[in-house]
């Protein structure tokens, strides 16, 4: 493909992209599975190397790699701790570069993905790292709203949860300030905002936002909610713990109340109950929808990253 | 194929089947190793869900499923057990389902493999859960008798070990009452004897059964020998576990004393001492061969569920 | 190939192949990767058993195998301690021969290959067992010489650390045994020489050697440098410990000081520290070209073995 901005590159952060490089990305998500029966990734192998786990990222990298026709070397679970115990990130680097065309990274430490990508000569694909970073979950939550709206532009979007600490969150956030949105309510505790760099890049390219509390507040304005978790480790007081978390659970009564007909739900997945099972069947799950377009975005994105 | 009657459907208990369909399922499995070349599976995607570890099971399913051509994702080990400490089974189902094209999941519980079914729009084969259901391995058992003696009816069974608890002999049993033996011995201490629904569907199908204790009562009647393990936690009483152990246990000089010369065994492996390593290179050893064949008939059910 | 003397045979010691056998490899590993696209493993399935855990030594082997469009089945981690407790080797031996086109095992117990070999049917490929024998180690470590200096003859080696637990330096010293080295330096601690049967077999071809205890001593002479690690738990006295790690570190400056330019330092890895970061971009370093090497190896031996 002329011009493909992602050909041989590396994926660290949603913001190295542009929204022209992202609108290129979502129309290749969109044709993406017609082409995989011709197996673009026949003979390249990828790298998963999982330092920190998470199933529901490496499945998805996973299964878009396979249909496409490329094969995985995995590293994860124990044996990606003890080859992280056993020498340094350099020399893992090293060796999957030698071996793979490509290295998928997932670590807890923020910068790891730009370090392996220093290292690494093959293109390194960030799968998470540290509280901020998760490039290809933002492509394809913004990919889900293109899908469902066929825009991300003129929406009116509400972020709840650990704004501070989620890399989902701050990547979503960041990815909507490549974008126009109508306005983005930042709904957390106080102790769970945004931090500063992220609200800075909504500020940079002005981006409307108001940081709120209570999602009752702004629920009937919504197009877009997307909901994260709040780790009960984060928040030091239990009994605070137990009123926020009723504050911050998503029902269906809740929806019925006060949203949009047409309001659609974002989760990363995985959830535990901050989405009621009762939203599951309704009009404004898009969770598993979300879900089920992740794997065609990966498609998409390893195909443009991997063969241009 | 026409009217094949696995196309698109799920396999959770031995009993769906039918006679007819088993057979079919069997004269596929006698070809389908000179059909994998054609890769009938080429760009499918399988996911393995092994919530309850099983090597043997896991990788005989992945044997069959890339032997002809087609991808696996695992979870399995601590992983699987992370994954379901951190989300419910409905929703680990939702993202397997639209990730891969079938799944096969192995759980302790009983009924997990039905609840994945209704969950799951793709195909959900049963890799064994619960005491009581685990149907390719029963399938498998089935094929291996009709590999060896071109039926499975006429001949006399004995079944020993742990028939309460030990999910591969009730599924066989239940397996047999599709056909006509001749006869069936259940033989096992008293306190694991079969359960009683697999008993009723003996007689609702008119299976002529005898439950006995000793092996040596009636073992030189026997065709087909069925061994399975007799776990030392089934039995609370330790001197009572060490006097079954040895009675329970299958000697080359046992057999040469007692059995036919054409008597085969089986055990759905892997086996502690209940087979004596003397028997491995005799003429009764048929538990490798078992092994051996299981891999085509999963070959042959996953191309029979997956492509028709 | 006419007469390929690789075809369906058990790879258990470097030992059991000659110079020629060995040459011929090499050439093989020269045009491996044009001939990947044709994809000679294609259909092929092989088993890795890995009892002992080694990341890179089971990554290269199915980089390898995925290379040549082969598929792997992967037993590691707490699957391989739980099936070693569960059955006996030969069971599962027996399992992966039925399952596999071909073994790789890697295991802690000297002659576990051996057994594994004289159990299956398919070729049994030692990853790795006890304390001496590491074939494709032996063997990449061999090709990385002859692509770097385009002969293993006539050349001087040191082998440094400790030459008496670790198989990857066994396994280099019976290598060079069976090529004209110069002369071959034997640098180790008193407690950690290499055994008798790895000297005999120097000797029995005549082979000239030293075992000498300071790298300075030597360092000038050398044209390639085998660095292995000291493993802490080795030497008993602490004191002494600290004492030889540094005179067994590799560094820059201790390569500028006294080593020869052309000089090119080998390592099996994973390093901990016996081979300093400041070597890594200098003229020295191989090791990184040692690993990127060793799947060319593989490649190349797994379809001689496998295909002929």
């Amino acid at each position: 493909m002329a011009g493909n901005p992602f050909k041989g590159r590396d994926v660290i952060s949603i913001t190295d992209f542009t929204r022209g490089d992202l609108e290129l990305l979502f129309r290749q998500a969109d044709v993406i599975e017609s082409k995989a029966g011709s197996k673009p990734l026949d003979g390249k192998v990828v790298a998963l190397a999982f330092f920190e786990p998470s199933t529901r990222t490496r499945l998805s990298f996973e299964t878009a790699v396979k249909r496409l026709g490329g094969s995985t070397l995995l590293i994860s679970g124990e044996e990606a701790i003890s080859v992280a115990k056993g020498e340094n990130l350099a020399d893992t680097i090293t060796m999957l570069d030698s071996y793979a065309d490509a290295i998928v990274i997932r670590h807890r430490y923020e910068g790891a993905a730009l370090y392996a990508a220093e290292v690494a000569e093959k293109p390194v694909i960030n799968g998470g790292d540290g509280r901020q970073h998760h490039p290809t979950q933002a492509m394809l939550d913004l990919y889900t709203v293109y899908s469902l709206f066929g825009t991300v532009d003129g929406l009116t979007y509400g972020v709840l949860g650990d704004l501070r600490y989620g890399r989902a969150a701050s990547s979503f956030i960041l990815g909507l300030s490549l974008f126009n949105p109508r306005h983005v309510y930042l709904i957390s505790p106080p102790q769970l905002r945004a931090r500063r760099e992220v609200l800075e890049a909504l500020e940079k390219r002005g981006v409307p936002y108001t940081e709120v509390e209570r999602l009752q507040d702004v629920l009937g304005e919504l197009d877009v909610l997307y909901v994260t978790r709040i780790q009960k480790e984060r928040i030091p007081d239990p009994r605070e713990y137990e009123s926020l978390r009723g504050s911050y659970r998503v029902t269906l009564d809740l929806l019925e109340s006060f949203a949009k007909e047409s309001l659609k739900v974002l989760h990363p997945l995985p959830r535990v109950d901050e989405i009621d099972f009762s939203v599951d069947s309704s009009r404004y799950q898009a969770y598993f929808t979300q879900a089920r377009l992740g794997v065609r975005v990966r498609m998409a994105l390893m195909n443009l990253v991997m063969r241009g």
